[in-house]
């Protein structure tokens, strides 16, 4: 039996099959300045422990997304090391915030699997759970990726696809305890804008632009102990269909998500990512720009500190954002948009 | 009323504005191993925690200039994000040391206006101020900057030129409260030479050479949480006259005093900045060396542990320092020199 | 008399000479996730405080390359500044773990010389001990170096070759104290594969490839505060015989232990290094594979927890390991192998 992990195929996966992914990761300050040294972040409460005392938070917590990479980085070796694809992501909780020190350990259960009709890839949902050291959920989120058979004869699983939201409700939203956001200081955080400022409709251009490194992106997706071999192997990647490596989605995310400090410079908190599509692939020497619209903006029942926006955030590669390319009208997205992330945050009032 | 920081333009500034930067940041041990990391740091006090304590710091000192790009970096997006030139610094002291969980934050006044007799651009005085969380000051500098106007129409304010020192005098140096450089131990420093080794007019070849890639100085220039566009985007910067990304001058300066150990390995304690000039851009794929000169000696009143050096570092690009390059007889500066910066070390005897 | 260092030369070493290298260097978090970032390094206890404590450590331990990294960086500018090659490793215990916060400082002591018939290098034996703060040996080690004369006239010393053991024996290993491997989460490590499940002979491909880039082997080795040239300054590496700067050999060693961690994922305490070499040189835009064998395999007095196992650990550069490259019917290595590591490591069982 060989000792090397080739990964699950995808008659490896049967209903309701649980997964404990190795390995558990103590995230540490080292881990906050990389992340802020990757992609510039620089949201107030993420940087600066007194501010984020103040807002009620244990310390200065971890961006949400970092967290997530990092829960994210423990499922690859079980769920994706054979994917074709990365296909969405669905009624993703954010739940207690993430300190340095805390330890997060991820675990998934298959909630859905459809073998697709070419009868060499299937479909496979999983709902993958992070937990910190106290068993507090900080993630909760479910994803379907394409995955190759590789034994081209096993018996196709019983068709079973998971229903979905299309978006988180308001009211799922985990409001982490302790927090109080009326005390926040618009000096210090670098933006005047709050919940109230913003209109459904109103679309951001973020403005700035930030080139993409090799070793940034091998760098940051090594940091999250994800695996996946398509990042970081040149050697095989120059005999595939665009001779490079691919970057980590996930990589984008971070940094469109920083790029939209300027004008979203209070949207700090994320509760929920309710939909995400990498819409085309990303490669070092790429520019990352990102515009955001105003989805959907909601009180939170008996706060009056905080309210709810929902943000469809949209990064595009080589491409200024001032035009905010998205999709034409066959539905298709822009040949330049590279992400698609439809996200709630909790936002000072 | 647009929601992204499009910076201050000339006319924006008046005499006397107070501005408080965003955002407060608390500086970790992740901060400090990026900063080795990136610059090879390895000043003993800066590098071990029982020397440092041994010399009376409380715990692991950032290196000064580690300090001087985080302060720095906050007061770009409303001071220099229109900026044409940084024109000099001066008056530049440092004052309470800055350890690894301390938050800084950053506040400037505007001293001074001078509209070009072009019209279309002027130059601002900022002082601009770091403060700890206890309220002491970690450091106090006069910068200033060329920057545009948008409204060309705008009237010209009054012109206000601060009276500026060109160097600061050896007693208005900040010696931090406890530290006593008896102590000091030159076999575990990596260099014999104390200040009264160093001699007035001594000029000192750093000899080593670093190269500089693009992945380098962003993750440095992120790190301090600098938006300067100029470092990071190449899609605008294919169009500017050079073609490339430029690097944050500070980038210079922290790679040409890390070169500097190798001869000065015992001034490890910055004081104060008389001046500096970015006298050449530099970017990726250059080379930069090094060489110091002994400018002045000074003994500190009441102290037999330690003394004063003014040291000039000057850095080149893609050129040995053997032959001290610097300014021609019309005196201006030699083409490979980036950086001409004069400053004061506290030194133990 | 010059400042700057320019290192020792052959005929300025002598029998029973001990050097006390500069600068000790305190630990941290910040090292530990830059380390994860640079190799992907994944082993548990180095990746999860709650589970190293339930193993015995008394904190979430360093790797120990990273440890062997921070000692052998402190000796470079006294003993390999001028060094035409480093020929090899022998006899290096491991000792105390090293945990963020421990303070690292090296010594060496020269035992051996021999001049060269040339009459232009020489060869020194450095034993070289690593000691943390509480005086504890964390590492112990031999290697040599052939080391170019200055002046050619100087007398050759008598010729000194220390007797070095081949390997060491599995008595002679370290067994931290504290250690107990009994309750091991061969979930949450990432491998079911422990001590009793390998074979003396048996040989695996570790299959994953790693692309280097310059920033990244100048980054880490920076962090190693490892101050050889050859690894920086591309304007003198332009005119060496590559045409290129150098990677750290120790940079290389990382690499392959952290790609053999699919196949050998519990195999995350070394205990010895019985002999080391780099083979070839590597450059960035090499890909990096590797491949282990089991060399020995033998019970530890007295322990049910854990066995030790000798490995041998071969990387490659652009040529994936499933054919096993090593060394020629010529007994050269092949041209595509960078490293040979022979070491013991202490495994769960």
């Amino acid at each position: 039996m060989t000792k090397t992990n080739t990964g699950n195929f995808f008659e490896d996966f049967f209903l309701g099959q649980e997964i404990v992914h190795a390995t558990p990761r103590t995230l540490t300050e080292g881990d906050v300045s990389l992340y802020t040294s990757l992609y510039g972040f620089r949201h107030m409460p993420q940087s600066s422990e007194p501010n984020a005392v103040e807002l009620g938070f244990e310390a200065m917590p971890l961006d949400d997304m970092l967290a997530f990479h990092m829960v994210f980085g423990k499922t690859v070796p079980d769920v994706s090391l054979n994917a074709v694809a990365n296909l969405g992501y669905a009624a993703c909780q954010f739940g207690a915030p993430v300190y340095p020190g805390d330890t997060v350990r991820t675990t998934s259960t298959v909630i859905g699997l459809k073998q697709n009709s070419n009868g060499k890839t299937g479909v496979v949902y999983v709902n993958s759970v992070g937990m910190n050291q106290k068993n507090e959920v900080v993630l909760d989120y479910v994803r379907w990726v394409m995955v190759t058979k590789k034994d081209l004869d096993a018996d196709a699983p019983e068709t079973a696809i998971p229903n979905l939201p299309a978006t988180l409700d308001v009211d799922e939203l985990v409001i982490p305890e302790g927090l109080d956001f009326s005390n926040y200081d618009t000096d210090l955080s670098g933006s005047d804008f709050l919940w109230a400022d913003y209109e459904i409709g109103e679309k951001i251009d973020h403005m700035d632009g930030m080139t993409i490194e090799e070793a940034e992106h091998q760098i940051a997706t090594r940091l999250y102990q994800n695996t996946a071999k398509v990042h970081f192997d040149q050697f095989a990647a120059k005999d595939n269909r665009f001779g490079k490596r691919l970057i980590y989605g996930g990589h984008i995310i971070s940094l469109a998500r920083s790029l939209s400090f300027n004008g979203l410079g209070n949207a700090f908190k994320i509760a929920a990512i309710n939909a995400g599509a990498h819409a085309n692939p990303t490669f070092a020497g790429n520019t990352i720009f990102a515009w955001s619209e105003v989805l959907d903006k909601q009180e939170i029942k008996g706060r009056s500190d905080m309210g709810a926006l929902r943000l469809r955030l949209v990064a595009t590669k080589d491409h200024p954002a001032s035009d905010f390319p998205y999709k034409g009208e066959d539905g298709k997205y822009h040949a330049d948009v590279v992400l698609d992330l439809d996200y709630w945050v909790l936002m000072p009032r």
